[in-house]
This record gives structure tokens, C-alpha cells and sequence, in this order.
């Protein structure tokens, strides 16, 4: 059983940004796989990518093309990744068909965004016929069959909109998310894309994404696998009421804090739709003398196999807990490490805690949602990874699907 | 199914190394779980040791105890790990009472390994029963007896027995190991203990050992999971014909190539024998411009879940290579990276090679022993890991066995 998931309600339209899908053939024929994005011509866009050297065709591109940007065409199915230059060709043939279709849209002004079974080339001609069918169904009120038409195996769609009024005015954010799902040949790739109507000029906005993603999609980890098409893109349409400056100092940190809530939302999201995840558990690690030692023992307990085992199994299995921060790349004193399931302490001072009952901790590992808590004991940093457990089917849905 | 397993053959006794095992029934009674190992007053013992930052209490007792050591008392059942002062008190009080037992044996001489639960109390008072039971039966003969006692979850005993001809004399060599057993709370745990007749100064066994341990124990990885207990010993007993010093130069590098020959093939039972294994696979990582990058992508491919999975199912998945390649620390320009599957070429600069037949691959990975070859046409550096599949054994084996 999946962990309690979040019900994806309407999602409401962002002004400035339409958006049209459609079926391209790319790998189903089921729903829709192509997603074209048309941005107000005052909009502003920033975004993260993938870290992997193994970076794909169209994360290329996109990097390359985000000050300017005027469009988005997103694929799934497919992630054109592993392909070389004609990979690169086959991505700008899909983008100028796109600026074909668009008026005023520069071919260059095109990101592309793909994602699905990598090494294999995109069926370009089917996907620049998907473009015509999507640029002509271009509407503001489409961001709920987007969040669908990224989807590769995720088992839900995933989407958020909120209204935060900043400076008295209202702005509207809409952002969806898909990832950890597989799909042949089973990459676990992430996309998120998000969009608020306010005007926020290019540079401001790229350092509030880069802040944003480090404390939202970059602390989700399923499985430690990065995939060569991670995306996650922040667009600024300038088409609502509130237009930022440089100067507007606490409306830009309103509106921050509220992205980083929508996109918080979305990571916690992700890892609950995990490869079959059971449990959804939220690392915290303290007492750290910096917030990488944190950050390490976090991500090597979220990461360990025998700790995702155990998680799967409700075993509060202090052992592993213990080979986890031993390993990690962190300054760890056994002596001044501490350890909570929840609400139950396990170990204190490096041992098991003195009137500990077992039974305490494996009701806490019996619900569907947990906090792992270690405490360094070494200083005041603090950070916290969220994750899944590792189950059967985690092997089951990667042994079984075959490229 | 596991992949095949060498059949440990009668071990050889060297001389000046007698062993005594018995039951102390520290977790079970069918077979021993104790082992002593009385050394030579001439012998010299070489150690490494885990580098987890909680390093199990013998851990640290025998790190400090190498120079002088006379005695080894070794147990299974009980890692003796996560147990602060009290377990390092607990571990003195076994070896002193093998000091009381041995005739010019100093406690401080004795060094203790555990293996087995972590964070719970070894059962002292059995222990130092057990001791004066095993040393009344102290032989030369027992290497096979020993191979067993420090089983935990091992599914065979690993053992070799090697004779070398150096400077024409004879060097008799035997080692033994278990590994990647699991046992509750399931920690894998990986021991060895080897022992050569020779003589060889302690400074220049250990430079010997580190080398050795660096290609061979080292270059193992079931699930990335560190244990807090690893330990790897060398004793040169200094009791059969050769005595080597610093100015042996070419006798001891012929030693150090026998040496390091035993400590590989244990090396690799240990990855055969992995949790849940049914493949055992050589990650060789060729074309890196240094050591340290052909490492990092061998280690990232052998400890990556989804190629392990891939791997289980027997499908040749050029992406999930791609994805874990570009996610490694190291330098890689995807361009130049080429793959093979035993000896089918899969990619080549960084795409699906012209010509590549699926079925191929798949007849090369429907063995039970693969090897993985990834060039990164970047230098001359070359290395790599052995490590084993991902089945659902492992979860079974990890989630199913409750502590």
C-alpha cells in the first residue's frame, strides 16, 4: 500500500501563461504526452537541471535558452537523452516547430523538456505534428491536463495552486511536479514546473529557484539515482498585478516563501509516489557542526538499503541506524549520538536508550508516515531529507519492466 | 540461485599459528561461535579496520593491540557494537581471559573481533568459558573449524590454502573470511584472518596489508552499507623456513602477489555469496584520467539499485549505466564513454552502438557471472569493484528477518 497521498484538486490559471496537450503517439496511445507551454512576452523564466555529465538533449538546450524564453514544450515517453548531436537536432527540430506555430517566438526562445526511456531517438515528425495540435488548443486553464501529460509511471498526477497576497495584491502560483515513476527503460526522472503571474526580473528569479530546489526537490532521494533529464523551472509571467523590482526586497521574500511552500508540497509528493513506497519518512538530523555533516547522515540513512528494508519491514532496527552515521561523510562521535522513531527515543549517548520497549517504536513504524530523528549531538546545524521505504515492489517494478 | 561458489577444500595448517574453537552459545547452539588463535612469540600482525566512525568496541581494542599481539579471539553472534564503555570493558574481560588461559600471553596482547547484533551486550561470562574451552583444544590443524565459527549468515565457509616457493623456500599461506552474511539485526559484517609461516617485520606487514586489503577486500560492495566491525588481519607467524627483513626486497613483493592472489579470491566469494545474490559481476571501469574516477564509477554502477535490479533481471539497460556514469564523482564527458557487456559492445561515444543486437547482451547477462566494462575515454586509468545482483532475497533476507 502506498503511503496517504495528497489529492491533486483544480488547478487554477496563471495569467500569461497558456498551455495546450495532446496525444503525439510517443509511446501510448492512451493520454496525452506533449505539453506546449506559451509564455507572455513579459515573462521571466529560471532553472535548475540535472547534475548528472550524462546530461540529456533537451537539458542542453533548455539551460542554454532561459534568459528570453517565450515557450515550453515538454514530452514524456521519451527523454532524448544519450542520443548525441543528432539528439540536439532532433530537440531544436521540435522547437522550431513550436516557434513555427507561434507567433513572435523565436526559435531560440524554445525550451524543450523531455523525459522517459533514454538512448532512443524522439519521433520528431510525430512529435512536430503533436505541436500544431497542441499550439492550437492554447489556453490559460489547462495546467491540470498538464500535470497528467508528464506523467510517465507516476501512479497519481500532481499539482498545486495557491493565492498569496504580497503587497497587498494578489499572486497567483500554479506549479506541478512528476518523478519517481519509471518508465522504460525505468530512469527515474524528475520535472517540475511552476509559474506565478507577478513580474520578477530574470536574475532575481533564477536565485530564488536555486534557493527553492535546495530545500525542496533537492532533498528527496528514492533510491540515490539522479537522472540525466531533471528539470525544475520557475516562470515569472509579469501578467497579474504585482510587477517586483530589485528594490521590492519583502515582496520578493513573500513570494519565496510561498514558492518554497508549493514546491516543498510537490518534493514531499514525489517521494510519497516513490517505486513502491509504503512508507513516507522524513529524515531530520541535528546537532551537527555543519548543515553538510547534516546533510550526509541524512541522505546515507535515506539512501542505505538495509535502513529502507527495515523501514519497509517496521523494524526500528537500531544496528543499521548505527552503520548508516558510522559510514556517512560526516565528523560523527558514536559517544554523542542520539536517535528518535517518531516521538520514541532508541538510543541515547551511542546506545540503545535505557527503558526502551521495543514495542514503542514499532508502532510508531507501523503507520504509514514516520520521522527519523538522529541528533549529532556536536553543534546547532540542522537539515532533513525526505524519502520512501524500499520494498518488493521497488525491485519488482525495476526486475520486471523490461526495456 | 546463487552464482557458483568455489568449494572450500581442506585448509593447511601454518605453523606457529594454533587454534582452538568452540560453542559459547552466544546466539545459537548448533555450531561454534568461538575461535582463539595462539601466535608464535615471533609472529607479527598487521590489521585494517573499518572506517565507520562507529567502530565497534574489539574494533578499537585490537587496532590499538597490533604491535605485540600473542592472541585472537574472535566470536560471531554478538558485533559487540553501539555499546560505549561498557562494551569495551566487556571485551578486555574475554581477552583477559584468554591471557589467563595462554602461558606468557599478556591481556594486552590478545585482540578481540566480534560479529553479529549490534547494540547489545556480549555474554561475557559464556564468553570466558567459551575461551577455556577452545583453548584446550588449541591445534595447528583447525583453520577449517575456524572458517565455520566465524560464520554468521554466510551460506558456505570461505577458506584458501596457498604454498609458495619464495627464495626456494616454501611460505605455507591460509585465509579465511565471511562476509555479507546477515545476521539479526542484520548488519553485513565482513571478517578475515590470514596467516603466512614467515617472518616479516610488523612495519612492513602492515604496508604489505593495506596494498593487499586496497585491491582485494576493498574492492567489494553487496549494498554500499559499511559495517561498524570489519576487520582484516595478517599474521606472519614467523615459525616456517623463511624469515624475511627490510632487505628483501623481491621476496617480499613475491609474499605481498601471493598474498594479495588468497585475499582476492576471498574478496570475490565474499561478493558471490552477497544477500540475495544470483550474478556475480565485475565492474571494470577502463579510460579514466585517474584511479580515483575509475573507482568512483565502478563503485557508482556496482552500488546504483537500479542497475543491481536491471542486472537480477537480466536486462542489458544501456540507460540506467548512462544515468549512474553521469552521476558519479567524477570526470565524465559522455561523448567519449563506450560500453560492453562481456564482449558485446552496447555504446560508443556515449550512444547505443551501430549494430547492437539486444538478444546479445541478454545471452551474456542470462549468465550467472558477468562483467561490466565501461571506458571513459579520458586517460589511462583503469580499475574496478566486484559486487553481486539485487534480488528479492535481499529484501527478503533485509526485511523479513526481524531483530
Amino acid at each position: 500500500m502506498a503511503p496517504r497521498m495528497p489529492e491533486m484538486g483544480m488547478l487554477a490559471p496563471v495569467a500569461g501563461v497558456r498551455i495546450g496537450t495532446t496525444n503525439a503517439g510517443i509511446k501510448q496511445r492512451k493520454r496525452d504526452d506533449m505539453t506546449v507551454m506559451l509564455l507572455d512576452p513579459r515573462a521571466t523564466v529560471a532553472g535548475v537541471f540535472t547534475q548528472s555529465a550524462f546530461r540529456a538533449a533537451p537539458v542542453e538546450l533548455a539551460s542554454a535558452r532561459l534568459e528570453g524564453a517565450r515557450a515550453l514544450v515538454i514530452n514524456s515517453g521519451n527523454a532524448n537523452a544519450a542520443t548525441g548531436s543528432v539528439g540536439r537536432e532532433d530537440a531544436r527540430r521540435v522547437c522550431d516547430a513550436v516557434a513555427a506555430q507561434a507567433m513572435d517566438v523565436d526559435e531560440t526562445a524554445v525550451l524543450p523538456f523531455s523525459t522517459g526511456v533514454i538512448g532512443v531517438r524522439l519521433p520528431v515528425e510525430a512529435m512536430r505534428e503533436g505541436v500544431v495540435a497542441a499550439v492550437q488548443k492554447l489556453r490559460e486553464d489547462a495546467w491540470t491536463d498538464a500535470a497528467r501529460a508528464i506523467m510517465t509511471t507516476d501512479t497519481v498526477p500532481k499539482g498545486i495552486s495557491r493565492v498569496v497576497q504580497i503587497g497587498g495584491a494578489p499572486v497567483q502560483i500554479t506549479g506541478i511536479a512528476k518523478g519517481s515513476g519509471m518508465i522504460k527503460p525505468n530512469m527515474a526522472t524528475m520535472l517540475a514546473f511552476m509559474a506565478v503571474d507577478a513580474a520578477v526580473p530574470q536574475s532575481l528569479l533564477q536565485g530564488m529557484l536555486s534557493r527553492v530546489a535546495d530545500v525542496s526537490f533537492n532533498r528527496v532521494t528514492v533510491d540515490g539515482d539522479t537522472s540525466t533529464n531533471d528539470s525544475f523551472v520557475l516562470i515569472a509571467s509579469g501578467a497579474g498585478p504585482v510587477q517586483l523590482g530589485t528594490q521590492d526586497l519583502e515582496a520578493l521574500e513573500a513570494l519565496e516563501v510561498a514558492i518554497t511552500d508549493v514546491a516543498q508540497e510537490l518534493a514531499k509528493w514525489i517521494a510519497r509516489d516513490g517505486e513502491g513506497a509504503t512508507k513516507f519518512v522524513t529524515v531530520k538530523v541535528s546537532g551537527g557542526k555543519s548543515s553538510a555533516d547534516c546533510l550526509a547522515v541524512a541522505f546515507t540513512i535515506a539512501e542505505s538499503p538495509l535502513i529502507k528494508t527495515a523501514i519497509f519491514a517496521g523494524d526500528p532496527n537500531w544496528g543499521r541506524f548505527c552503520m548508516a552515521i558510522g559510514r556517512a561523510d560526516a565528523q560523527v562521535d558514536p559517544n554523542t549520538v542520539s536517535l528518535h522513531l517518531g516521538d520514541v527515543c532508541i538510543a541515547r549517548n551511542g546506545m540503545m536508550a535505557e527503558g526502551y520497549v521495543e514495542a514503542d517504536a514499532a508502532r510508531v513504524m507501523a503507520e504509514d508516515e514516520l520521522t527519523v530523528h538522529v541528533d549529532l549531538g556536536q553543534g546547532d546545524a540542522e537539515e532533513w531529507v525526505w524519502t520512501c521505504d524500499f520494498s518488493y515492489d521497488y525491485v519488482k517494478i525495476n526486475a520486471e519492466y523490461r526495456s
